[in-house]
């Protein structure tokens, strides 16, 4: 009840829904979260009204991301993927207790969200482009402190995340400490739509959605797994991230990447690069099941890529 | 010319300048930064009527943050800051070689931004409380793929930062890998006003701002730094940040904690913990010349603290 899309026609932006492959106009006025916020009577009315409205193939429609999040938090909710990625890591390859603890997250650029069907520019100084196959939640309030029992009620839909990253660029950045920068601010697309949760009712299991999930590249299946496994519930982390600070109407809280959803997970478990990293050209399709499907294609650079000198010594040796 | 605050009266945020310690309002409908792109003739008249209306003193004022950005990136700019904070850690007390290569950062919680003068409750679950001494650059205009000749026309100014810390959440976090997330979400203090950069030119040196730092607990000075020091100017950050990459109107790029403007920096050097973690109570001041005063006080817990399980194990053995 049901599936809601923007999408750009004539120039200007619209707001839909989607039935049967097909978009369905809302008013020019309607917005998705105000809308799923107002009473549920008024609700119906609008999307009956719709219902009645200019019908068109979603094939033929130009996408735009459900969401603009002011920000968008991302955790590691899949055990078999950060187990992965340790086995080519410096330590004993196992993983980490204190990801056990608590479900640990990033902010990422919100400037960066795409929708389905763009061009991804090839980022500059990277010979390692990967993608990263994620479920997204959308938060339909802004909230704090919210406790288990009313998170289900935040929660305004569900859409894919393709997390693009940079591994080379990644991999120095992150021995610095702080985390990944340029290696994963660039893009990320969100889409194809937002699909509420009663739409997924069917597919709950206790507090779980078992979704399947799949990647592939130039139509060949790389990766799989089920939403199932993530290890917090989506409940979780919103309780987790609203901790004693504010998440805001149509923040973003996503899974981080399901086992086998990155081709550094398979380089890390083989030894070597299987399959390649991206190159232009290539097309990287996500399919989730009851969320629908995203596409992107990787095109060639726009960047100039202006680089800045290395760090400057400034302090004396006293100061050190 | 001049410097930019925004305060509330009688429940209404309004925008005005600052001179002199006396708040001069600017008209109900204006912004900083629209202000900021307007055409000089325009600003100044503007400015010029400002002068003629109501003054009072800023310390009879409720100040709010002079921007409300959509994304804050924060830089790691300070050598003598990593430094010591790596003469506590695992490995060999050198600064990472990744460190000078280029300027890594982390977005954090733009939710979290705060004025001067508001308490600060205590998180949850922290023996360690602790703030940063940093500056924040605003940027003017959504760019990206800024060049160094432009970067300067797109800096609006500058104010100063305190990104709170919980030291003993944020030491877990980070060994997950991506970084700081709970022990960094909860506030940034930001403020106390926008300073233009022409108001900063007598301190200029070569690409550099020469402004003194300091940050005191009850009154007491505990750590002091140049902003000169910063191993990369703000527009090599810019430049940084924009490559491939959008930076909106509004965003903060903060230079990262000043040297000794942090406790876990004195913890790390002398290997104990002194000065000791922040209780309620204490007031934390910070100065930056040309830039004004912040000021907040540590107040009582008001989170409920709501905590979620540890990971469940829902992969078979063949799957990890």
């Amino acid at each position: 009840m049901p599936r809601y899309v923007r999408y750009v026609e004539r120039g200007i932006a619209h707001t839909g829904t989607v039935r049967h492959d097909r978009v369905h106009d809302l008013p020019l006025d309607a917005e998705i979260l105000p809308l799923l916020r107002a009473p549920e009577a008024e609700r119906y009315d609008v999307l009956l009204r719709s219902g009645k409205q200019q019908r068109k193939a979603v094939s033929e429609t130009e996408l735009l991301s459900p969401v603009e999040p002011r920000a968008m938090r991302d955790f590691l909710a899949f055990e078999a993927h950060i187990a992965g990625m340790k086995k080519n890591e410096p330590g004993d390859g196992t993983v980490p207790e204190q990801w056990y603890e608590a479900p640990a997250f990033l902010f990422m650029n919100p400037w960066s969200v795409v929708p389905t069907g763009t061009g991804i520019p090839m980022p500059p100084f990277t010979q390692k482009l990967d993608f990263e196959l994620e479920v997204a939640m959308i938060v339909k309030n802004t909230v704090r402190d919210v406790s288990l029992e009313e998170a289900f009620e935040h929660i305004a839909g569900f859409c894919i995340l393709n997390d693009w990253s940079a591994r080379d660029v990644q991999g120095n950045e992150m021995r610095v400490g702080l985390g990944p920068s340029k290696g994963k601010d660039f893009a990320n697309t969100l889409g194809p739509w937002l699909t509420t949760p009663d739409e997924l009712e069917q597919y709950r299991e206790g507090d779980r959605y078992a979704l399947e999930m799949s990647v592939a590249i130039n139509g060949e299946v790389v990766g799989t797994d089920n939403l199932r496994n993530m290890s917090w519930s989506f409940e979780e982390l919103l309780v987790h991230a609203s901790r004693d600070a504010w998440v805001g109407a149509g923040d973003v809280l996503a899974t981080g990447t399901a086992s086998r959803g990155a081709l550094s997970e398979h380089w890390a478990r083989s030894g070597t690069l299987t399959p390649p990293p991206l190159k232009v050209g290539d097309v990287v399709t996500m399919t989730v099941e009851g969320l629908g499907t995203i596409e992107n294609t990787i095109v060639d650079r726009t960047s100039p890529a202006y680089t800045v000198p290395r760090a400057r010594r400034t302090y004396g040796a006293d100061r050190l």
